[in-house]
């Protein structure tokens, strides 16, 4: 069997490549991946599968880190003229961006397979030096761009799909391909659990490229992602003029200033490590005038999710007594959230012997990330209820990226920078993995 | 009637030049001037003036920044060692130091003096450099030192009371010795204030003795005093091993430092100067526990009431929010007070014009002292009921300290340290001039 | 004489307020008046003034707050197309944009008035409700509005020009016409004056229109102006994952927030009142990144030159302290600068008596405005060099402003908002009071 | 050999109570172990050993936490009374404390095993519930109590070094009984292996008596002490009275404020763990005068060296920034310090091979503390030369101490806690099985 999957992703290859650069080409972020999902859903109805987006992909109240309505209407418009899906577009106004293909095959268990599909909020270096630019395919979308490898996970997933319907005589089961909106600021997978996505899922299996490692190596099994809490404030206070009667002011930029001290302040805990950041403040307006505004763009982090409770409560308190202080009103929205999560060891080594047996992977043990992914509420989700949950790590390294680790300039090519770019022989690998394990999971039970 | 005036005063000069230093000798700090007070009441009793001492002096409940009653009972226990009298002492347990001697002449004005009567928590300079510790007369009673001239007043209070007993025959009205306790710290006019003492008063002169000035000097109409409300704030968090589990603490100290910088940041105000101060912090236990509670002793200010409210206003609302953010419970309590307060400018005016029929003056223009000071109570008080008030500031420097502000040593000795003394020859100035105020304001009127 | 004056000033009305209307509806703001500048030079010189222009009038070096290069070649683009002078324009490139008029009439004092020409960063209202949107004269260049009434001053600058130009007969000595940059921000007047244009004044009068005031209202000698220091503070710290090593980031924003609670409690002084603001604080980019930059906009302000130095002073403390906590690089460029001074009293008394002279004024008394001007510069280096200054303040309230004020609405409509307007009948008042002052002080005198 | 051992620790079993009770009664904090340390050379003497006290034992300078002179003085007076040593005692003026009891018998390794002496800073409860009160053997000394088990451990020293010396011709090589002072604040260890007391050790032995553990219980490979400095740092400002001229202070109050808040906001470190706690502030004098002075009581922890190297770092720059915006001067003092080490597994597993053979015990696994312990200089020293150590945990919890956790008030009577008491049985199992341990290290080898 292993044999005619890997004629197939052989066959396909050229395609997969064309697939990330069209997708690479037209990045786009979170809750607008218009085009790239509407594109998706047409090929997954094409290749024979149940497609569902709207609500029964994602539920609308729950998505994190919605953009502003003007924008999002704007970037439909966009992705319109881009040469989106006409059909499905229509279904996706507003942000409703999620996907899942679905083939039911009969008796046997329910295997899902998540693909994020969002660019980062950042401009693509346009210089000669970065290839996706030399080569045309660089991101035409200000501000957007592919800088973490969803281009590559969204083009896996179409040749997961493509290989899989031209085998499916060899599933037994329900087969679930999940194309997962803003993962970037871990916004959506939420939202996808909550429109119940998961709920009947057995095992699930994610993965994602892994720019310091070469093409070949993986490691089953991902974890340790902390929980996390992404939410922006905002203070309100009153101006005053800061020469004639600074005393009528409501000083949000103190109650800023108070809040954030504090908020680094939050005491260690004994239980592990936690995190808190305000990456980001801007406050205040005129120099003579006493700032009547601040927001702050925030987030805390657990190692386990009551670490991360205890971080994110702590951090409210903080909030409303530094407002209460300075007479400031306080807005706080959440604006993205993951959970702590561990993949479950007997599927990870499965993966593992299902890679063994295809050859050419070298293996590395599982790793604790340390990082926020919010495939975690997937997870947790299929966990849950009793299922199994891994996630692959797959080595896809640039020849430039690793080079530029050697001499320090990780910072500068590594993932979420202008000049990112990956290995695209992991395409082929990753569809030969993900199909091959799939098979694995739905192959036919000799009856009892 | 100057000339019997003068010739009083000139008779008992060195009478007055013992009291002063018997009650330097026995300096008593705020609310246990229990020998002094018994002293006092004793004396205006054998002049023949109807004494009240306790409750119609002083309303209990009103006391400020009281010690504790260890301490208050072991004060007692003192004071009847070193000489009280015993019939008022008893009267005084508990720290009911105030006395008014009263003296009714028919019908006329009511008219007030008032003499403070305690010592400042200061240790004595006992060495031959300072005159009271060479000349026999220093503080026997440690940590409570006459360093800022209460001992003069109450000595003048006295002589003043010896003069009008004798020359009552001239007085018409009723005539007010008051002798408040617990003045530093402005902890003692308010009870007086209560227990309605000034509800009566048409005419009421204050005075205080001056450093830096030399005796003869006079300013009629001290003003400008500072609002000012003196308080203690305590914060109780909880403790924590500071390794093992620091997340379980609830620190105090912290919550204690972000009050500080929030106090002294309170905005300035576009009515007029402001002060803030933290002069004191205790806070916690042992190196390696979250510390759980906080003691800070502060005090606002303000050039007029209205500012002096807003600075106490907005202290509360920072020490709240900081107690609130790290889950603490705050306890405030009010340990001094004082108002702001101007003389009247026609009151002032009739003392000078005395003082110039005396002679022996040297004249010098109202003066805004910026400091505090609780006489302030007692003339809003007569003001409120259509009466007038003025305070007298007389110089009285001793040589060593006028030399030492012009060698810039103003600080090692003026009022407040440890090696401060006085020109005693402002004893006899001070009831000259108190003693013909007096008898001009309540000298017999032609009838019509 | 002076109703030669009123009768220029009357002809000349309607073209008072064409001028004022024009500079308004093409308002530039500071170092950008290109067009403004340009067209007074023009005037001037066809008045037959000798104009000073680029070096002359302003000291390159000495100019604060200028903005970016490319705004300022932007700008200049922007004034030739709205019609500047082209000629006066190619010399006032870079921001050069300063004017001096000057008129030598023999043997006599040097009498200056100054203007100032500058539009503040605000975007005007444009709704039927604003006068000046309803009759066409609203600003056509973004975030530029004359909100503060120097469209006026301007205008009235040009009207003075004439009628001085038109009685030249009757002046002895030379009189200059200062026609200021960037009052705004108190960032033009220092260049001016380090240009040497006050070098050779007798006599200085600065006027000032004044909302909540009526026309024909007065103050002879407005004085109290605060010394003050504008500056920006940029902190440059290093980037880092705040989820995987924050503790190589070195935090820009917590150096930020450590400096602004320390800068807003700065002690009060007992020498004066004293102000500190930070207007606007922008820091940090990505949510996950530890700060690395931190850009503060603040000011501090003393009632005298001393105070404002322990202001800055203790300000540049506080922040070299903030950024050594975090390893942060501190860069600090001032803004604008202006200093406390005083109208001198003997020529506040000559303008009024002028002005008594004239007829149709109410005086009111001289007021301390608590605000700044860098007009107090050349007040100082006037009255450094033996020679007097004053400022006049003329009451020009637009009737909707003082309604306003009366329901408590005087924030929204006053000076420094989006629907400023003032009373055009200021114009002629105005001309005929500097005409008149400027000849009283330049009328031949009687040779000895 | 072990029944020897065994039939001698049964013998002695009422010796080592008696050994406890009096250490315990006549309990002494840090450098001040007089009566102690000086009972334990004598008796150390008396069996035989080598004993060093003085320069030989304890590095002079290198001890931390010294008290002051005055006290060292009069605490050695108050040992004199009760009974020390009084050669001994003469040895160990001025804190001299440390005592090394050694025993050579010829060729073999070098065994050391380390007994702590002090006690803690604590007034011993003197209720009738608690039972060393009950029972007499209370603590006599103010403010010093054994609540941490040193007076056990010493006990079990005297007992270990009496079985060996009975037993001593099975031992080959050196013995080395090391009674070390002050391990509370981690002040003493670094003196001794300062002073080359470990500098020959192959084999080295710590314990320490476990609240929450039954008698019997055993760990065997004590580890995870996080390394850890103590220091106390003083800001000294200057004074000024807050009304009149607060700006010419320098507040060492506010100075600490801002520290107190950048200490906790030191960043958390992607290595692991860190702490940092001010356990205790004291600052200022009187409420109207600006704080000049303030002192902190504090310490940084990290789960490595590095970190709390790292930490240390930071909490440094932090206070310097704090000082210097203050223009405060400031003074650090290392108070104590201990490193980070691990258990060498292999004699871990000796130790507990021993005791296997022993019976009697039952076998917990190695348990990170989290705590500090400066026996960890003593380990890093043996293990730098190629020498093992390690720390064995003996359960030795009081009946009521294990009761009190089932209901939650663990830490009313656990370690550090006025009710803290233990198992008396613990002496006599820790003596069998340290003695068992050293004569398994020490057993002559057969010749090759």
């Amino acid at each position: 069997m292993v044999e005619a999957i890997d004629a197939i992703a052989a066959e396909i290859a050229p395609k997969l490549i064309g697939y990330r650069r069209d997708f690479h080409r037209h990045a786009e972020s979170g809750w607008v991946e218009y085009r790239t999902a509407s594109l998706v859903a047409r090929r997954l109805a094409n290749l024979g599968y149940t497609v569902h987006v709207g609500s029964t992909a994602l539920s609308d109240g729950e998505r994190m880190g919605l953009p502003e309505p003007a924008f999002l209407a704007a970037q439909w418009e966009r992705a319109r003229e881009q040469g989106a899906d006409p059909v499905f577009l229509e279904e996706m106004r507003g942000g409703m961006t999620g996907v899942v293909g679905e083939l039911r095959r009969g008796q046997g268990p329910t295997v899902a397979l998540r693909f994020d599909l969002d660019a980062l909020d950042i401009d693509e270096d346009q210089t000669p030096a970065h290839r996706p630019f030399r080569e045309g395919f660089a991101s035409l979308n200000s501000n957007m761009m592919h800088a973490c490898g969803h281009d590559a996970h969204t083009a896996i997933g179409l040749g997961v799909a493509e290989v899989l319907a031209r085998v499916d005589d060899r599933l037994r089961g329900t087969l679930k391909l999940i194309f997962q909106p803003a993962e970037e600021g871990v916004r959506g997978a939420k939202a996808m659990v909550a429109a119940g996505v998961l709920d009947d899922v057995d095992y699930l299996v994610g993965h994602h490229v892994r720019s310091g490692s070469a093409v070949g190596e993986i490691i089953c099994g991902m974890g340790g992602w902390a929980a996390t809490v992404k939410f922006d404030a905002w203070l309100q206070g009153a101006p005053a003029h800061a020469g004639g009667n600074p005393q009528s002011g409501r000083n949000a930029l103190l109650a800023a200033a108070t809040a954030i001290q504090n908020l680094y302040a939050i005491s260690r805990h004994g239980g592990g490590s936690t995190r808190v950041n305000v990456g980001r403040l801007e406050a205040g307006t005129g120099r003579n005038v006493i700032p009547a505004h601040a927001h702050l763009v925030a987030e805390t982090r657990g190692e386990t999710q009551e670490l991360s409770d205890y971080m994110y409560a702590r951090a409210m308190q903080v909030l409303e007594a530094a407002a209460g202080m300075y007479s400031c009103e306080l807005l706080v929205k959440r604006m993205g959230e993951a959970q702590s999560a561990q993949s479950d060891q007997e599927l990870s080594e499965r993966v593992q012997r299902v890679a063994e047996r295809m050859g050419g992977f070298r293996f590395f043990a599982p790793l604790s990330t340390g990082g926020s992914e919010d495939f975690t509420f997937m997870m947790r989700r299929v966990q849950q209820q009793g299922g199994m949950a891994t996630s692959v790590g797959l080595g896809a390294d640039y020849h430039g990226i690793s080079q530029a680790a050697t001499e320090g300039r990780d910072g500068v090519l590594g993932a979420h920078t202008s000049l990112f770019d990956l290995d695209e022989r992991v395409l082929q690998v990753a569809v030969r993995l993900l199909s091959a394990v799939t098979l694995d999971l739905m192959k036919p039970r000799p009856a009892l």
